[in-house]
């Protein structure tokens, strides 16, 4: 990836000042301050304008060698700097990224011996902060164990919050949108570790009262925990509550180390937040020196007739299976096997009537019998088959047609497992054609006691992206830690899912007409999520519950495909489901999943978002507007289209009488010729969307 | 492996029998007796003789959800069964086996729901008693968590027991002498984990007042956390005290599932503990089709001289690294690097001269500038040497040699980090001539909180000698679980550290006298031990301690290469100091690592040991007669010698004078013709020994 420095003007300035000096650092209208509390610990102040977007918090690490930074700290010296520079991102939202930021840095010591060393770097950006702590090389700290990050969020009132509760291994909520002062976890079902009453995850989605969007995550997370918050819902004050090792500790660090950033973005206008490139930014360019074999694509799979209950993962109903020594042509098959040769060949035979890049095969390997729920370590072996998959065969059939079968590995949580066998499951892989992964962690994690979210998990991830990177393979992980920002590093790692998909419509309540309008503003803060969408049969899929639907209309599905940015989109329903709608179907078709330019027309979190973009290398656009339960009126004027040039405009929205809930598959599509000057009235249904392709009229 | 079923004589008969019916089972003196406690818990009882062995001891596991097996259960059948059959190890003390057990199955049931089924497997040596605890398939037990097992030994009498702290994580204990009431482990100084003042590790050596020799192990200890013993110093009841993982729990198991094999071995005369082949009667038979590539070897290895402090595993004195980005070859060289290329050349003359088959070559590969002590997981990368380590070259110069190198993976505990590399590093051995590893676990394990002896450690083991075993790469472990017969089962396995080798004489206060005449009572029995013997110099080589001393004679290190079984034995001292005596190195490069047949001639734990033993496919015989600090006279009848066949023996003795604290180099060499009606006298000096060799005269 190339980076074009275009400014990094250096004003560095070592200062010798005072304990009590403030040191300010501004960049348009936000504005950092750092000084030293009455107690001699370290705090920062954060502005936008006017308005306090955090009040003087706290900075602090605790050791477990009781010598930390969580005491008074004497400052030694500072430093700014500006840097204005663009670089271009392997693939994204748009084509080339501005990063522009004033740093200071401020070295901190510990005022009696072992008078360790502590700096703490901030980021001031226009659109908000990023902050952490780095650990110099010194002679008195080389190996440490960090047992608490106090870190606060001292915020100003009694914001709204857009929260899910602080599992240490799941994502997978639903959002409640409440104030901070009435965040409590405990009457929400738990997925899979108790969370406490006030601990929430990041990124948080905030909006005050007196109108600023404050959105509060971390950038980069490489060897360190996650970060979650503790809530006061008295005071507003958030605290960093990092994620246990099964020891207790919180991470084992080796200096010259540092945490991840910690990210404040804050704009006055909610689209500004979604167009925020700040976690990006400080992330660490891309370590893949020649991208060329990562491909943004689109994928149909065997999967959603298992999550809708039509078919098995598992080959047999055998249960009580071991991995080694079983004959799995000798189980008695359940007939109800998903990943069978001819069932797959109908994927792909799909795919590649419609330029589908891939087509993912979940259940194709042994060990589906009793995955899950027994903490077992070796449960799957990624490169055994069942007896009804035809490895060769199908390689060779997707490969007549042009399509890439994309490998699936489940760990259930073993992360042990899958690591010592990854050698040779990426082997197998790169035998048999498949140049992507989806991975999966469901499960409690082994090493036991270890968190989906804590140090050794995240630290698997970063290397599950490396290893892939190594053989050339590109990478979406499901149930893992959820995004930092670490794309624009390993860029094979194309997406995550680590948040509430659309699958839950498939085998539960579902999701909320409003979560895809919170969902751009906390997950896909952090990077790309393969969140499924393109549910064409809305009513009556799930195989035990009848009544069970999405809550969208289909226009509302096929405007997904834009609003919610992933360089890997599934098109998720079932082959027979899309031929009843091939019209439809057109969209996710034409749409890309790598982009030139993007406009967030109009967003507001929990709402509406409209959001427009440009197709990399071509003068094509596409628009999404989705809203939650109300209907809604969008009026969208095309100034985003180059001047002078003639669009056809084909517009999926929903009809007249659309509703999620009575008639969500009632959609229409027209065509009308447009310009840069056009503006059109989009008309949402309830829990509705509309999709538009723009292609220049050919002269 | 061949295994030649003699005689199977099935007796099954299953009895419905009453609660309080008991059980027996006896083969020649030892007689087993099985029946419920008042309470309804299993108990079994051994004699040997008219002798207890273990009186009334209670049978039981608890399971973590509390319906486990620690209660009342009821008898609902049990057969017995008849086994004598002979098979031949790969490699061993003698070319062939008799495996000849009664067995007695003992099936178990809850009296209430749920009703779970569990099955007690007893198998009746004429030298002891195995059993395991085995739970069958069933609809009430699939997935389950061993909270604790309540196996008792009780035993009759305050027995003498030789024994080692019950340290989780080291086995590297001098053994302490006691009477059972004696057993206090508080004041030994702790190696790694606080032992419980009276948990002490197994293989435990007994002795009773009356003249029986006992000694309590475990057998084929795979998937499962190691057995321990706490003692009751008043009641001289043992009770099974496994390892814990960190969880707290001890094991996690799926059903079909069993134990290791509980041991005891017992006799009245010391030399048949040492002769038994019950523990390896009770492991699985080999599971390597082809062991033609597996080779009983003797090797040197630039080793000692770090041991001694002459020389460095690490290349810089540079601290605080970083495996990954650190440019090794712009470290500063401490001078002082063991494994340099010329270094390792001067052993792969002197192993090639003296027709020894390995060098060992530590800290060949970079990470040991701060390797130990910081429980960090990304240590050693097993594929990067030091730049004044030339792979290459010293592949081709070892094979112009016919002397083969032997890898080096120290995980310094990491075992996650070493299992995601393995695959890689087994390619690196692969791809420069390597046929051999020695891995070692010093430090604390990763995954953090888990035991070296633990549940995980176990399958650890087990699964890097099956993946060795694959890659057909023979494997010494150091700092594993200790042994259980699994050479058996993994004859690539050849041999394992777990107990204090002769390394201690290096770089502390040494091992008694007694400690070498203890060991193959105790940590043996379990399998062989790298012990690497055959130091010459015995003095003067600790380059920070002038004073230290090995604690026995130079006959004595000759002696042990017969005495302490082994099919991996090294020749631990430096070439230099052989050179000063190559007429005693000639025993060393004479005596052989396979054999046909064993005599333990003469044994007393804690005293002395003599063995005889007969060269594979020769018609050689081997001598080792050690002693401890007493100076002894053994007069040894050579009736193990082909009658009318004349031999030279060749006697590597302790010069008159000779004393292990005084005089310890003092030896003479002496041969002599003997034949089968011979009888020697060996004067034993106080730590001292004799090594003979017996060659047949040509004819």
């Amino acid at each position: 990836m190339k980076q074009l420095l275009i400014a990094a003007l250096l004003l560095a300035s070592l200062q010798a000042v005072g304990q009590h000096a403030p040191l300010t650092a501004q960049l348009d209208q936000v504005g950092l301050t750092f000084a030293l509390n009455p107690n001699g610990q370290p705090t920062y102040t954060l502005r936008y304008g006017a308005k306090v977007v955090v009040k003087p918090s706290r900075l602090g690490v605790a050791l477990a060698d009781g010598q930390g930074f969580e005491g008074p700290l004497e400052v030694v010296g500072s430093e700014t700097k500006d840097v204005d520079e663009t670089w271009q991102p392997v693939w994204g939202e748009v084509k080339t990224i501005r990063n522009h930021y004033r740093q200071l840095t401020v070295h901190l010591r510990q005022p009696a011996a072992p008078r360790r060393l502590l700096d703490v770097v901030f980021r001031v950006f226009a659109d908000g902060l990023g902050f952490r702590y780095e650990w110099p090389r010194q002679a008195n700290l080389q190996y440490f164990t960090v047992t608490a990050e106090h870190t606060e969020f001292n915020l100003p009132a009694n914001h709204k919050a857009f929260w899910i509760p602080g599992d240490y291994d799941s994502n997978e909520y639903a959002y409640t949108t409440s104030r901070l002062s009435e965040i409590n976890t405990t009457p929400i079902e738990v997925i899979q570790l108790k969370a406490a009453p006030y601990r929430v995850q990041t990124p948080l989605m905030l909006k005050s009262d007196d109108g600023l969007y404050v959105n509060i995550h971390e950038a980069a997370l490489v060897n360190y925990p996650a970060m979650m918050l503790t809530v006061d819902p008295k005071t507003f004050g958030l605290t960093s509550d990092l994620v246990p090792a099964v020891t207790g500790a919180m991470a084992y660090l080796q200096a010259p180390e540092h945490t991840p950033w910690r990210t404040i973005v804050v704009s006055d206008k909610a689209p500004e937040v979604l167009a925020s490139k700040l976690i990006l930014n400080l992330n660490e360019p891309s370590q893949i020196q020649d991208p060329s074999w990562i491909k943004p694509q689109k994928f149909v799979g065997v999967w959603w007739e298992m999550q809708v209950g039509r078919a098995s993962w598992n080959y047999s109903d055998s249960s009580n299976i071991k991995l080694a020594g079983t004959d799995w042509s000798r189980l008695k098959p359940n007939g109800r096997h998903g990943a069978t040769t001819a069932n797959v060949k109908r994927y792909i035979d799909f795919a590649a009537q419609h330029h589908i890049q891939g087509v993912l095969v979940e259940g194709w390997n042994v060990g589906w019998e009793d995955w899950v729920g027994n903490w077992k370590e070796e449960v799957f072996d990624f490169v055994t088959p069942y007896p009804d998959f035809n490895v060769d065969e199908l390689q060779h059939y997707a490969a007549s047609k042009g399509v890439k079968i994309i490998m699936h590995h489940e760990t259930s949580g073993s992360a042990t497992n899958y690591e010592r066998r990854q050698d040779a499951a990426y082997r197998f892989m790169d035998e048999h054609g498949y140049d992507a992964v989806k991975t999966g962690y469901v499960g409690r994690i082994i090493p036991r006691g270890e968190h989906h979210d804590g140090q050794w998990m995240v630290n698997h991830y970063v290397h599950t992206a490396q290893k892939t990177a190594a053989s050339h393979i590109m990478v979406d992980m499901h149930e893992p830690v959820r995004s930092t920002g670490l794309h624009r590093t390993y860029p094979n790692w194309l997406a995550s899912e680590a948040a509430r998909g659309n699958e839950f419509n498939a085998f539960s309540d579902g999701n909320a007409p409003e979560h895809e309008t919170i969902l751009p503003f906390t997950r896909l803060m952090g990077g790309p999520m393969d969140y499924t969408p393109g549910i064409f049969k809305l009513q009556g899929y799930a195989a035990s519950a009848p009544k069970r639907q999405v809550h969208t209309t289909l226009a509302k599905q096929l405007a997904l495909y834009v609003t919610m940015y992933s360089p890997l989109q599934m098109a998720a329903d079932l082959p027979e489901n899309y031929n009843q709608h091939l019209d439809a179907f057109q969209f996710i078709e034409d749409v890309p999943v790598d982009w030139d330019d993007t406009r967030i027309l109009a967003a507001e979190p929990g709402d509406y978002i409209v959001t427009a973009r440009k197709a990399k290398g071509k003068e094509e656009w596409y628009l999404g507007a989705i809203t939650d339960e109300q209907a809604r009126q969008q009026t969208v004027k095309l100034n985003f289209l180059t001047p002078g040039t003639k669009y056809v405009a084909t517009i999926y929205a929903d009809a007249k009488d659309a509703d999620w809930q009575k008639n969500p598959a009632a959609y229409q599509i027209r065509q009308q010729s447009v310009n840069s000057r056009t503006a059109l009235k989009l008309q949402l249904a309830p829990g509705g969307g509309a999709a538009i392709s723009f292609k220049p009229v050919a002269k």
